[in-house]
């Protein structure tokens, strides 16, 4: 215990961001970070600091540094002794890490082109099983029904398996050898990184195959039977709680005592963690014990627990964190809220209620786009005719009657504009935030926030699915969206996002599959009665 | 500690092998178990219990249980809701294990054959495939070579991708979602384990070809990098010592303190573990640390440690077993050695020594055999040439003169037969190994049985790999074949698999992957110039 205090009273008072151990290494970040549809939990990664990103700069631009790198790319796929094999992959990730951006960039490209499949012999297979005969078998599905029919189809069974085997391409070498090899777990989520972060520059469709293909072995590697539901306490090593404290994505933890008080009484903390990447939670979720479902941040973050865990009738997931950027798009959560539940439940019965207080980390980019966007319809409609409204089918007042009024009826020094969303623009982007600290702007903001904060949650959606990241992430989990809070954050981060608006997400036990089914497969998104209303026409 | 002591006492006292903790899951064991292959340490499995084989007769041979069961295997693979999945798949495990044999036996060739891939979709695709045009790009080896031509290939990888998808059979669900389903892992190594039973009686093109797949799936799933090394020390829950008891193979644990004694000063023992199948080590190793390469069992069996740690330069591999028939022919221990090995040396560097003392399970029977054939063609011969010796192809005198005349020489009350092999047969199959209480015709027995028991291990294979499958397996994990050992095992076991001859591998660090390559590779088994010569013509 005494060596886990001193050891965090160090790192914290060092930096708050960890060097991992080791600070020649900090070229071990992924080059970019952050993909978009990671941050369901804010903003978990932090970019390779300017430092490191230097050190990899000098050493890792020229075109001799990626030959060589290539070379022990090739190497780590063609050849067959294994012990040798461990060098090659040593030597590998430490080159691969030693590039450049660009470098980097051009070795995967490499790897997506010249180690695909090899089409010729696809198509030799292809043609061999056009040539075999269907047995003519009693159904119609081409399939073995009776002991006899065994031998008809022994040739199928050989050359599906050839295929399968014919249709891997050669890079599947190199995640598998990856995958066994200490390290290498952590090395392809970091090359899955920098794999999402060029395919977010630019598309090529080779490094998408190859993205797709890796993701997939990805998540069998890291499917739930594999990982551990660990509780995160105070007893845990240093090196693990400062990961806590590095990714700790929603609620930045500020110093060494609000650690203690996250892992302390009225609170958990889970991680899952994998057997190949000791020591570092993949994600992590925070948990207080409360007596009502929270309606602010400040509710949760106490400094000492309000209730005895006696008292608590419910668990709230307050913080949700991934660490690894190239775990990207395989939910790990799913599993990690389900066990959570159960867990809980079977420790403290007298819970019934699980929900969040999750930040909405889109809504004021959206809110704000769709303002400015309105103000230029509306602009380009009154230049043509100027009379007779607007009749543009893009345009939408996006206020009411009423709104519109209020916020155009605002003394002429506090707010300008020709119209209320141009007066809400304005008001919303104020420097400061000046409009969060007047009782009146805050009464006059607070029906339109609210409103279409929840039109944005329930109505807005990309592919289908809600376009809030975090929404996204609850819903296709088995959630419904319970209750929109006003200034439920009003953290400078929490003001930016969401205009200091949070939202409870509940998970029903006896809905979660099929709220998570009904989701997944039609997109309905479920939510309380009064949400429901509050956007009603 | 107490707890644990006390718990392990009732275990030892109630019997030596566990019910896992219920009774009336007796029929959670496999049908029957030691697939052959499985066999490199002994007798690692018992067949389940004949009470547990009645219960589940009982109640599981009708045709009704049957139709329940295969519909609730139809619902896990069909279902899409998660929730009502989870009960559902909890029915089909309880439902199969409450099946007979014969019925077991039907579900399973009922999932091969009617849950197989769909033939009419990959044949589609196929054609869909030969349909496209391949670009003349640059390389005749039709990959993309450049940004300009990454959108010729698009359709190359879309069907590539739809390919592989339609060409996993349909009970690649189930497969998928047991793995993630708890318990799932276990119940899929025990669904394995009844299928290579199944296999050993009789050939099913289909379900061969189901089990290769769900090998695969299972090789994927338990890889090095989900396994956690553990060392199994007293300090661990008696719920986990109660399954070393129970699995020890080659040596079997006669009572409590000799548990301790496995676990205490001098040795050490390492286990496997996978998160899905918790405090139940997959396969577990123990390791005796000794001056000298030990020569036989009793030198190791040992109840006060002979030398201090320190004087230790040898870690000797005493006994290696793995607990799950199902995962037969997924290597574990390959690993496992190699990671123990860097373990031991890290903790230990004055230990430069890595060896094994290791049984020869297969020897008494091949040369049984051999003696037995040889006798027969021998008598073939005479009865048709009664004159100048044996002259069929594949008759042998498996004896050197010298031997052969010893042997005749023998008393006639003590040994009778026609030639030295008769002799040496009856000698060998005499009732209570009485040859062995005897020095006179030990050391007569001595030197045939040494030369032909070097030309067993190093040079009787089956299909290209040592005839042995404990040699097979320290050979594929690299080892050479050090020294036979003389009356290394009396113990009943002991003489009936080998005469009592033990061997010695070693793992030489060095060497370790080059020898597993070539063994590998071309079959070539590297032993002591000492075996070499002795089994020289």
């Amino acid at each position: 215990m005494n060596k886990n205090k001193k050891a965090l009273a160090i790192l914290m008072r060092a930096r708050m961001r960890p060097n991992f151990n080791d600070p020649a290494k900090l070229s071990l970040f992924p080059l970019s970070s952050n993909p978009k549809d990671n941050q369901f939990a804010g903003n978990a990664m932090q970019p390779a600091s300017d430092r490191g990103n230097r050190m990899a700069n000098d050493l890792g631009n020229t075109e001799s540094a990626f030959e060589v790198v290539r070379e022990s790319m090739h190497a780590a796929m063609s050849m067959n002794k294994t012990e040798v094999l461990d060098d090659v992959l040593n030597n590998f990730s430490e080159g691969y890490f030693s590039l450049s951006h660009e470098n980097r960039r051009k070795l995967l490209l490499v790897l997506a082109r010249e180690y695909d499949l090899n089409r010729a012999q696809v198509r030799e297979l292809i043609k061999q099983y056009l040539g075999l005969e269907l047995p003519s078998v009693s159904g119609e599905k081409a399939k073995v029904s009776g002991y006899e029919e065994e031998g008809l189809f022994s040739s199928f069974y050989r050359i599906e398996r050839n295929l399968r085997h014919a249709l891997q391409p050669v890079y599947e070498v190199l995640f598998e050898r990856l995958n066994t090899h200490p390290g290498g777990l952590r090395f392809l989520s970091i090359l899955r990184a920098d794999i999402l972060s060029i395919l977010a520059e630019e598309n090529f469709v080779s490094l998408r195959a190859l993205d797709s293909y890796l993701k997939g072995k990805l998540s069998t590697w890291l499917s739930p039977a594999a990982l551990e539901l660990h509780q995160i306490t105070w007893d845990d090593p240093a090196s693990l709680l400062e990961k806590i404290v590095a990714y700790e994505a929603v609620h930045p933890i500020s110093n060494l005592l609000d650690l203690k008080r996250r892992l302390g009484v009225g609170r958990r903390c889970f991680g899952y963690l994998h057997p190949a990447i000791p020591g570092e939670p993949l994600i992590f979720i925070e948990v207080a014990l409360l007596k009502n479902v929270a309606q602010t941040i400040q509710e949760v973050l106490w400094d000492s627990p309000p209730i005895t865990e006696n008292e608590a009738t419910c668990a709230l997931f307050y913080s949700i964190s991934s660490t690894q950027p190239g775990l990207s798009g395989i939910n790990l959560g799913k599993f990690l809220i389900k066990r959570v539940i159960t867990l809980v439940k079977r420790e403290m019965p007298h819970i019934s209620t699980f929900a969040t207080l999750s930040p909405i980390p889109g809504f004021m980019q959206w809110i704000l786009s769709k303002l400015a966007s309105q103000t230029k319809f509306s602009e380009a409609d009154m230049s043509q005719k100027p009379a007779e409204g607007c009749s543009s089918t893009f345009w939408e007042n996006l206020l009411r009657p009423e709104e519109e009024k209020t916020l155009l009826s605002l003394p002429k020094d506090v707010a300008t504009g020709k119209d209320g969303m141009e007066v809400m623009f304005n008001l919303l982007t104020s420097t400061d935030y000046k409009w969060t600290k007047s009782p009146e702007l805050l009464s006059v903001l607070k029906p339109p926030l609210m409103r279409l904060c929840a039109r944005y949650l329930l109505q807005e959606k990309k592919r289908g699915k809600a376009l809030d990241s975090v929404a996204n992430f609850h819903l296709q989990n088995g959630a419904m969206i319970e209750r929109l809070n006003w200034m439920a954050d009003r953290s400078e981060k929490g003001l930016s996002q969401s205009a200091g608006i949070m939202v409870n997400y509940v998970y029903r036990l006896e809905h979660i599959e099929e709220y998570a089914h009904s989701y997944f497969s039609t997109g309905d998104i479920h939510a309380s009665c009064d949400l429901r209303h509050s956007v009603e026409p």
